[in-house]
């Protein structure tokens, strides 16, 4: 039976929550595998960006975006990594709603691995998606 | 004399501050010209990524970049507009202490413009550099 | 039955070749439907990067990138539009033999569509993955 | 005197046109420094995207941008290095004539390096910018 790196979604949660960040955005993992992650995020009044519409602030999304995609590594890395750089396409306005992200390994790398995310809003539509890469070679504090 | 687009400081900090999500973080205007804007954010324990090195989240970084090289649209556009898309690249933790994000215009456009943003900590070393596109044609809430 | 803006395959072939840079691609029309275009080009020698290794430069591999999330577009806004800006992905080096390009719509708007595209190699790995934004709006020659 | 891995403007342009694809874009150095490279291309019909406008094909300034940001770390890498992945915004159409790119470091690093790069028109304006990940620590032919 091969070895995985793969923690079990209560530790990664455990994991992810050790960031104050991650607690604010109050993170709960809700499906993981060995290329893939589910974090979701409950509503909060500080995400929105105009008052008037409601909407999510454009870095939320990119928050969820960065540490989906950077966690879908942890079955291959066995934990997050920094992030090297990141892109996000912003699709739709994200109305008030649990946001939840889908993050997926696209090619993990020694040095260093793409990894991709899928945010989406409330009524399930895909408000934002986004790519980046990540440093897997990083052994201590700094690159 | 022609006419100018651009608000006061004061006025484009009361704009920004018209979002909760400024608010959460705090930011000040603290220069604004034609095609450029300075904002800062005083530290926040809940920026935290990583406990034991307490430095900063990526998607706070992210965040101060697409929102600087946003509201540094406020001269030409006259407001912040819906963001497209956006690339952030990370340079260097950001450790404890005040965030500063300056985003310049690279190219006005009636359609689309680009706008980019560098952050640095308080150290004055730059911790991420972004840049994105941005809906200057944006007339109502959807695009 | 609902109207298309899809031409047949030859058809948008025959406008993808119009291009001096294209046909000196060598490039074919392999699959079409409304959302996503399939697209080939043979190897050439002067597409080598790296002469000992002999694999494909990084701005081959944009190109077709570029292009097929762009004429990706044209079953939906009838032809392809200019870019607005373009992340790209290298997953692989590209070893000589044909390049395919498969190009998807992933959002389209009236306004800016975002596409993306999926380079793979001779031996069907992929070899880069390109993300962009496009100017749906365009009327004439300029933005 | 600190030793430099800088070799001379004219061994670099030799190494450069080592790539056929270099070679088929012509490419000269026209100015090197420590962290910066400005290579040029004179104008080919092949570049040609839009054949009733003359412009270049967006995969031609890519092209561009790439290899002036990579090669700007020849200074401080002593090389090029493969490209990790790249961002272009295009800005304006870029008519026929010579094409200059100006490579910049914008932060070295031991693993990954960010490189920007502005790429002009014969008239001098900017037609397109490019910034990307380039890996630093390649040490053989694959990563």
């Amino acid at each position: 039976m091969p070895e995985t790196l793969l923690p079990r979604a209560d530790e990664v949660e455990r994991l992810i929550l050790a960031s104050p960040f991650h607690r604010w955005l109050g993170l709960r993992v809700t499906a993981l595998s060995e290329r893939s992650i589910t974090v979701q995020a409950p509503w909060r009044e500080e995400f929105v960006s105009d008052p008037g519409r409601g909407t999510a602030h454009g870095g939320v999304l990119a928050a969820m975006a960065d540490l989906a995609a950077d966690w879908a590594l942890v079955g291959t890395i066995g934990r997050a990594v920094p992030t090297v750089d990141l892109r996000v396409d912003y699709l739709r306005p994200a109305r008030p709603g649990p946001l939840t992200a889908v993050g997926t390994v696209v090619k993990p790398g020694r040095q260093v691995s793409v990894s991709e995310a899928v945010v989406t809003g409330a009524d399930g539509k895909v408000v934002a998606v986004g790519r980046g890469t990540f440093l897997s070679a990083v052994e201590g504090a700094s690159r």
